[in-house]
């Protein structure tokens, strides 16, 4: 990432489950890293979207991705996700994700997450005590 | 499968997505063909689990898994899973499963399946309009 | 997909692997289903992947991908992907899919394609006998 | 797991990506965190599987597993998958796993590996650098 990145960092390391018989990671993995992250900052910040689900019937779901991929990863590798939020709406937010094995950027991702009733799956306000600690 | 092997025969094709940077299939997700074909089973005597979790409030789980991996499956491969019930009893059956490629044994299991409630997990009967199929 | 969409088509039957605990399919599953549609339609073209790395020593892979999320799809699904190709240049390719259920747009994703070799992954040209059936 | 087990100890956390609609974690997932276990587990003994393949030209590949599933786990746990090595022979070990959640047992499973040459996955002796180890 250039210099001035700030936000979250979370490691991820490359297992046998992540990679394919191209001999790098499946291009469908990195999503689950990009969200292993986005839960991992939600947690730093005090969500856990277990309570989310139960105490304000509301769920994140990712309504938008573009992603990047600009080195394969492989077997073995140690990587970092960084996540930082871009913006935030009523009822939805952007994160800008990137992946890093030491000073390669391996991958990079912005994600549009919408707040939504858990059991309609419906736009809803992103609850005041989650926005606060945005 | 040893002559007089019946049962239920489900293809399954191998995609990126399945294999590893070994080269061949990763060994979790024979399971997942292993599960397809149990659903496809229980689609063709008439069951859908979305039904049996609406109107009975129960699913089916598993509880115990035997495999034998006799040899490896790679990209691009065309798979048969064959799978024969092998006993009922009240809130659990057992089947047995096997994975082939053209006459070459990739795979063998056995598997423990338990009927479950929905949302406390314990031990259900089979409801008699299933069991009265097997 | 709007009228005039030509192309290729591919069914999917939605599992319980490809579902997620919000009742959904996860997020990063559906680039499972695209990338199996992708392979389809190579192969319906008469490009196997497997000869492709054998004989010119190439693979296709994702460089990036634009994902819109517009509906969630559910267990027991039977979804169809519907594949075109946007625009092809000599070491890449462009394509259009869209994910449906019946009538229902599930999900839209514009998707760029690298030929690159399968060793150092690096661009290499799309192999005349592969771009003349484009 | 019964007083006097020890062994080798590694965390999992539940992602979206482990669970299914069914509310708990899909259970081919659960083969995931094994290897994961045992993956590190080799690491710990300083048996870094990149370097087997290309030194030694081998690779563990499973053989056997049988796992009892005996509660579910869910999104958001932190399960500690635990690993001991019970036998070891000329081409093949087998090592006994279980997954806890706090005190409660999730999940026991007995597997066999088998060392294999990388290309032809036919039996291979463990080399002696690696067994010495265990």
């Amino acid at each position: 990432m250039s210099e001035g990145y700030s936000g979250f960092d979370w490691p991820v390391r490359i297992y046998w489950e992540d990679t394919d018989a191209g001999g790098v990671v499946y291009y469908a993995n990195y999503l689950k890293f990009l969200e292993r992250a986005r839960s991992e900052w939600l947690r730093s910040l005090g969500v856990e979207q277990t309570e989310l689900a139960q105490r304000d019937g509301v769920v994140f779901v990712v309504r938008r991705i573009e992603v990047d991929y600009l080195r394969p990863a492989r077997f073995n590798d140690v990587l970092s996700v960084r996540s930082r939020l871009a913006s935030v709406a009523r009822a939805s937010l952007e994160m800008i994700q990137g992946i890093e094995r030491g000073e390669e950027l391996i991958l990079e991702a912005r994600v549009k997450v919408a707040c939504v009733g858990c059991q309609d799956f419906r736009p809803a306000k992103i609850p005041d005590h989650i926005s606060e600690r945005f």
